[in-house]
């Protein structure tokens, strides 16, 4: 008899984002007439830049002509790309990452949900509070993980970012073995010092753990003197997993390019206890479960290393970034607390009253969607979510329907 | 501590495929003059089509513009291919498949390597020897076998598939719970039957198992009597999901796009033994592990289903299959025993020796690279399987070559 894995059934309900897709959806075709701004879901509205768009098409023309085309590509990514990563995402930062170190994919999501595959079922995992639901859901799927029961899951460590800590979660008081941490954060968009980071590597070295960081939103950080890697904080290459995208700097969340770095000396144990490094582990995986990412694409995510690439880029955050800085000035002369928007794209807004409530209420009396924070976990139960990816225009407009309803 | 999933050190080596490369790359080195010709891995070689290419352009520019841009799209893939995909792949052969059991994907491999995830680690599986190695690696790491032995993992039931039995196993007897089948076959060429096939689809529907289908050479068909989808057995909604790809007819092994297909009737058992459906399941694990595939990439693909792309993909299957025809005739004429390569890409041929040693010895004395059945399995250990996907001309020098060494 071929039996379910009953560890997808603690799952809760369906997925955040499907969640408020629906009713929006059922919110515009009862009310047609209503210009709804999204300002829930993290996704980009601008288009690729020039320079990637120039590289895309001539790696199109090349799948054309049999003298140029390229098949199956390195599982793990050309060298090309990661080549142009290690030199500019890490080693101008002063952070020793080589090129193959580097594996390319086609996005963070999967590759924070796929990373837990190479570990025990049995090992205790801290997951903030509140979270991107990829890492909690993948481990639940996993079977990490007990029943839902008051609004979280048995058997995790939940890492509580709140008012009170900044949004920058304590250590555990438990002893935890795979720690997620995300910075700049999704959702409440802070971020962490290198001193903060620090006691995170030290405590993973301390205590044989291991932190996936996702440093996603890294290209928002305005602050120079906040890590924009972990590799940035000595001692985290044997501790240390980061992933980055091209989603939300380049504009690549329908395009699909992301990369996982596993430095050399990152380790983990056997059942012996025996030191066993995790490099070769995921390149067997990768190899194994992926194919390696579109041709064009790879090209297209090349480019924006190039210098004109870079400086579009820059120009695509400063855009956006533009929208948080309105975004938080709105909520301050409203007078409401917030985390984020500084450096990042997220604004984290502490609605006092239950988040589904405010996200019903702002969809129904002013158009606008954000993210309630209760999706993101019990600590975001009074927060809303408000992402600066839209148009100017759009953010402006949502920024006056707000405060005529809220002032 | 962070203890590692130990089934991933009962992998044998490297994966076959990385294996080949490594070795060619060496002869390459020693043996700078030699022009190889790669009849190895089954990579295509000529560009996409024009339309395919038109389409992509097309959707590339509309990712420029702020107006046409697409951001994040739904991850099981855009309606407007799952549609094409349901109409032309299916209801056309009179199988009754609707877009909404369409996922669109990355790859086959991805999907036939990860489906796998939805059952409990104790069930029974069983997978064809000679046998694509993702099916077997994925499940090794899932935990599902035992230690590898004498060139086998205990706890798997190896479906034997050999000279005997025209290479489309016998139904096994002992119960089995998740069933991998593949026709065309990779390795192997050989195809089954709708008559024989029905009798898998009984087997399922009998023992309460699971078939997961991989007809990604299905477009390789030239017998119309033969099935091109197993929804063309009665029965095999409720016991069969299938995985497709656009890499080996439309040549999208760089470009990347495949699709599995998961009717709503499909079933598996809860603990208890209820019948649940596996489409929820799969929906829910696609959503929160994969995030879409690259929007240009799937106008490409749509591409292939207009008048102008299927005939120009059936051009390219027909270049590939002139080739099968020359690899047939001339080990027709050396009078080696082969199977395939009627209606498949591939060809089997019985070399009467150990199989790397083969391999070797025509790297070595000819610059021709197969892939050593051994590689695929202890059925294979005399086999190679040479591939059809190369240029014309190189298939005839290839001949050629294997003609004077062999005859």
């Amino acid at each position: 008899m071929i039996t379910l894995n009953e560890h997808y059934f603690k799952l809760q309900a369906s997925y955040l984002f499907s969640d408020i897709a629906a009713r929006v959806t059922s919110f515009q075709k009862e009310n047609p007439e209503i210009d709804v701004i999204k300002l829930g879901i993290g996704d980009v509205t601008k288009g690729l830049t020039p320079t990637s768009i120039a590289a895309f098409h001539k790696a199109v023309d090349e799948m054309a002509d049999d003298a140029t085309f390229r098949g199956y590509g390195p599982e793990q990514g050309y060298e090309f790309l990661r080549e142009a990563i290690a030199v500019n995402d890490f080693q101008s930062r002063g952070a020793d990452i080589s090129s193959d170190e580097i594996f390319v994919s086609d996005g963070a999501k999967c590759d924070t949900g796929n990373f837990q595959e190479l570990f025990t079922s049995d090992i205790t995992i801290a997951i903030p509070d509140p979270v991107y639901p990829v890492y909690l859901d993948t481990n639940v799927m996993a079977g990490r993980t007990g029943e839902f029961a008051d609004g979280r899951y048995r058997g995790v460590v939940y890492l509580e970012s709140t008012r009170e800590n900044n949004f920058v979660p304590d250590l555990p008081e438990d002893k935890v073995d795979l720690i997620y941490l995300c910075f700049p954060n999704n959702p409440t968009g802070s971020t962490i010092s290198k001193t903060e980071l620090k006691n995170w590597v030290d405590y993973a070295r301390d205590h044989k753990a291991l932190i996936l960081f996702d440093a996603a939103y890294e290209s928002f950080i305005r602050d120079d003197s906040l890590p924009k890697t972990i590799y940035e904080v000595e001692g985290a290459r044997e501790v240390a997993v980061e992933f980055r995208s091209f989603s939300k700097n380049a504009g690549f969340t329908g395009t699909r390019c992301a990369y996982t770095v596993v430095p050399k000396e990152c380790r983990a144990y056997d059942g012996k206890g025996n030191i066993q490094h995790i490099h070769s582990l995921w390149h067997r995986r990768h190899c194994t479960k992926f194919n390696g990412v579109s041709y064009p694409v790879q090209r297209a995510a090349e480019a924006t290393y190039s210098e004109e690439g870079k400086k579009e880029t820059r120009a695509l955050v400063d855009y956006y970034m533009r929208n948080a800085d309105a975004v938080c000035d709105t909520f301050r002369s409203l007078n409401y607390e917030f985390a984020g928007g500084e450096n990042s794209p997220y604004i984290w807004i502490d609605g006092k009253r239950d988040s589904w409530e405010f996200f019903d209420m702002l969809l129904r009396e002013t158009g606008v969607v954000c993210t309630p924070g209760g999706g993101f976990g019990k600590c975001g139960n009074q927060y809303i979510r408000i992402s600066a990816f839209n148009s100017y225009e759009n953010v402006q407009t949502a920024m006056t329907r707000l405060t005529e309803k809220l002032k």
